[in-house]
């Protein structure tokens, strides 16, 4: 038979199953965080109409999309899980309940150039709350927070959620008279990080044609993040007033959710899609790692749908990528070595030629919900021991005619190689604890 | 702006958040369930390269195939979620610790005619044991004490899991002397069940040129479903013999794991795929629906991955086609009515314009795991209600002047209107109790 190479796509990940067990380990832990919000599931296809996926899409986003026709039909992969929101409260408004607070998990396909790092498919976990005509601004003080929460429950510490409000650019724009410019003057602006206040000086007066005074006035009042020091020329924008008002009202509710300052800071040089966001806008960055961009991102806009329906629909999503953030986790050493990736707790060892004390030895520790395996292989106990060690099983337990005799289990601690007898019922109970320590264990260090 | 209308693509499933919900129910508890017998998480690519996917497929699965070009790049969506085992097991065996038990949960893809019932994207369900080498035939006994257990945590009790060895079939061809003609003789057995005893009769005398006896003799043999009736020829095969031991090791192993009788069964007629299972082979019938066919099928092989490696790789598999039992079980009313669908399992309604009572309450409650929400939405008490209501919360919190006055909440149970106020540590322990009860509820009725 001729033998095909085993290969598996460049840009896709597949990780062995230590990676692996990690991996389901975060993602549960982020969507038992949503599920505490309140949020609900949602689940659409991978696949959609390239008419209806495309409504909206233009640009870069249109190059990286998997597209292609079967039969008849043009078919595209979905490239994030907004637009698919978005024709769902479309379709289905006048069956939700509004706000409808929902989470998506799942995978979604860019045609990026394959590097390191960077994912053709990956997950996305995301969290929107969709309004019917309005939404309070207190849900964008909301979703930071359960960012925050989920994070912690992580056990990522050092991370920062950066925030602005739209309305404070384009006020501030309007406030200083360069609202003709606005597009091009925020195109300068984020650079401000990269090439430097100097630089940008230069580009906005050379190139956008601002006077020196208006640029540097400009960039001082965005470098300074010092909201207070725009209050003196809100009267000058109503859209610049609405702007801070609306981030004061953020940043009061973001402390009375409990996020700790060190955790969220205003960030007057993020924009992000101009054309889509509206208000807030979030981007959250790794203490440790800043240069790795940010790993959850998001804001408000005002209309989901649009390209959809004539409904009204505002919201306030974030986005974490989940498949990023664990490469980067991975690479940069930050996920727990005490995390325990052993695909049972224990693994029963029959010693006996009849399995069935083995057998009803698992299925008790197993009604605990604790994951038990029996090694039925016929091999030497040796050989079993050492399976077992090599995946990580913390516990081995040795069912044989002794135990039997005794109406009991022998139950090894692989950590030190320590070992006793007693009764199955004794053993469960021990277990089942032991493992309830270990699911609280969390992923990042 | 012109307005696409939102549409999902036929064959496609996409639920209304209450049937999401139970779906992720079931889903979660298959998930749990294979964790709990110690089987390893798996998340491969959807999309392959077609050269490795389709190394071994041909004929109807090849022409369901979602398969396209990107770049110069042969490209084919997964159709199923052994093929993708065969590929990582051949890729990483050096790196993986055998028997390798692995579940994974994911969706594939089959062009299929767009039909009721019939989907074009469904989850697949699957477990795998693969040995090096080999592999004891216990796990074929244990591969279905996990769906039955499986089935069990779902609530599903009248499902039976049907059982034959391939040996045995193969075997009894032997001994009548057809093993020539043993693809085209067990095409015509396949269809007992559909067109009868005297109908196969017939196609097997007039058609395959057997004699009228040994049709007759084949026909009974399999029908009486008596492996007893079979020991008597097993003489004149080993392979029959071989099958029948190895059946019974299955039956005997099967009640060590405690299933019972009316959930397992041998049919002698069941064969599937002949040119890959090559032992024991399962398929789940739904007692009160026997027309929908099987919801759970899989089997034994004794080679996953020939078509990558020259490793010998046996294993035994099992699948649940979720998306489609799913499917039917919404159909046919078999879901639990009383499973509560509610994103939250409480909703606190802030009734002070400082929300920070709210949100202090939410936290707390949902520090001991209940998924709260909190409605932030200027509107009035009566239509928050409502909202509540019609998500099905069953609880709700309400804070006002005179709550915080009493540095207590007021708690309403939504089932009944009854209500009371209490301090918040005395009414969150209680809805956590409440909400574990909850949690236990069983999807299907």
């Amino acid at each position: 038979m001729p033998i095909t190479t085993p290969r598996t796509l460049s840009g896709f990940m597949e990780l062995l199953p230590p990676e692996q067990m990690k991996f389901e380990k975060i993602k549960s832990i982020i969507e038992g965080s949503f599920r505490k919000f309140g949020f609900t599931p949602l689940d659409t296809p991978v696949i959609e109409s390239s008419e209806v996926l495309l409504a909206k899409a233009g640009g870069e986003t249109e190059k990286q999309i998997y597209r292609f026709t079967r039969g008849d039909t043009d078919l595209s992969l979905r490239f994030d899980l907004t637009v698919p929101l978005a024709k769902y409260v479309a379709a289905h408004a006048g069956e939700l309940t509004f706000p409808f607070r929902r989470y998506q998990i799942g995978k979604v396909y860019r045609g990026e150039r394959a590097q390191k790092g960077r994912f053709r498919e990956f997950y996305q976990c995301d969290i929107d709350i969709v309004g019917d005509g309005e939404l309070s601004v207190i849900n964008e003080a909301e979703i930071p927070a359960v960012i925050y929460s989920t994070f912690s429950e992580l056990g990522l510490a050092g991370f920062v959620i950066r925030m602005n409000n739209r309305k404070i650019l384009s006020g501030l724009f309007e406030a200083l008279g360069i609202s003709g410019k606005s597009a091009d003057v925020m195109r300068v602006i984020d650079k401000l990080d990269k090439i430097g206040a100097d630089a940008v000086q230069k580009l906005l007066t050379e190139e956008e044609g601002l006077s020196a005074d208006t640029a540097r006035e400009l960039i001082a009042i965005i470098q300074s993040n010092d909201t207070t020091a725009l209050d003196s020329i809100a009267a000058k924008s109503e859209t610049l007033a609405e702007g801070l008002s609306e981030l004061n009202a953020v940043l009061t509710n973001l402390r009375a959710f409990g996020v700790p300052e060190e955790n969220f800071r205003v960030d007057l040089t993020i924009a992000r899609g101009l054309d889509y966001y509206t208000g807030t806008v979030y981007e959250t960055t790794v203490t440790a790692h800043p240069e790795i961009g940010s790993v959850c991102s998001g804001g408000r806009y005002d209309n989901l749908a649009e390209y959809y329906t004539k409904r009204r629909l505002p919201g306030v999503g974030i986005s974490i990528g989940l498949t990023r953030l664990f490469y980067t986790l991975n690479e940069y050493g930050m996920l727990s070595e005490e995390l325990s990736t052993a695909p049972s707790f224990v693994t029963v060892i029959p010693m006996t030629e009849d399995f069935s004390h083995a057998i009803a030895a698992a299925t008790e520790i197993r009604a605990l919900g604790v994951p038990a395996a029996i090694d039925f292989e016929a091999k030497k106990v040796k050989a079993k021991l050492s399976a077992a060690s090599k995946l990580g099983v913390p516990y081995v337990i040795f069912i044989g005619e002794d135990e039997i005799a005794q109406n009991g289990v022998t139950v090894r601690d692989m950590a030190n190689g320590s070992q006793f007898t007693a009764g199955l019922a004794v053993v469960s109970r021990g277990l089942s604890d032991k493992y309830e320590e270990q699911l609280r264990q969390k992923p990042i260090k």
